[in-house]
């Protein structure tokens, strides 16, 4: 259903507009209700993060400009931030051609990983040295 | 088990070293057996698409330097433009905080999308209008 709805746009003309509300109405949650969201640093461009949001995150996302996450650990809407401190402020979204992954442009302040460093992504793989190397240090405890 | 992996992981230091084997032995794939991947264009910085891979797809990936996913809708792994000549050249990969999501800096032929849009995020969200805009045309059918 939701997917056949992506496909009929897949052709749609630049500056094609459709309201918004029926364009969330379609997108992919998946079966626990959750969709992937990306945070990307609107700056440097750096992905920060991915996690989950449900109808409820979104809406909240969109109607406070905060990022507003489910938590699949705790069962429960995360704002981020809101204990941190880090929060962040929604400058852009877009979702992608299956309705099916959200992409957000953020200001991030402080760090984005609660681990205190600056992106979640800190575990580079070395391929050639059948490696992973950690970048950057934790937030001392 | 694989949570509790990454959570000792928390406050290695920077430059700490681990086998690659044994980190991608605790990533958490779902219960479909798949973990989402975000493609970056590691010279733009743009997000190319969210797509999912198994432990085969990954191993591939790393095996061969060319992004290999699983495709959900067909069932089976999938050489990105293994059909379109549109293949994504790994440059680099990360793993985030929490082992579940897999982060690739890629080298793009041509465009990400199916639609022959550079990327896949081509739904911008526009709250203030309550609407959503398409940006860019999809290739000539």
């Amino acid at each position: 259903m939701s997917k056949a709805f992506f496909q009929r746009l897949e052709n749609s003309a630049h500056d094609h507009r459709l309201p918004l509300a029926q364009v969330v109405d379609n997108l992919c949650f998946n079966e626990q209700g959750l969709i992937p969201v990306i945070a990307q640093d609107c700056s440097s461009k750096t992905v920060l993060m991915q996690a989950w949001m449900n109808r409820e995150a979104l809406h909240k996302t969109l109607h406070t400009g905060r990022m507003v996450y489910w938590s699949r650990s705790r069962h429960r809407l995360w704002e981020k931030g809101a204990s941190s401190g880090h929060r962040q402020k929604l400058i852009s979204m877009s979702f992608d051609c299956d309705g099916d992954v959200i992409l957000c442009q953020v200001e991030q302040q402080g760090a984005a990983c609660h681990t205190g460093r600056p992106a979640c992504f800190y575990f580079a793989v070395e391929p050639e040295q059948q490696q992973v190397r950690v970048i950057g240090d934790a937030n001392p405890p």
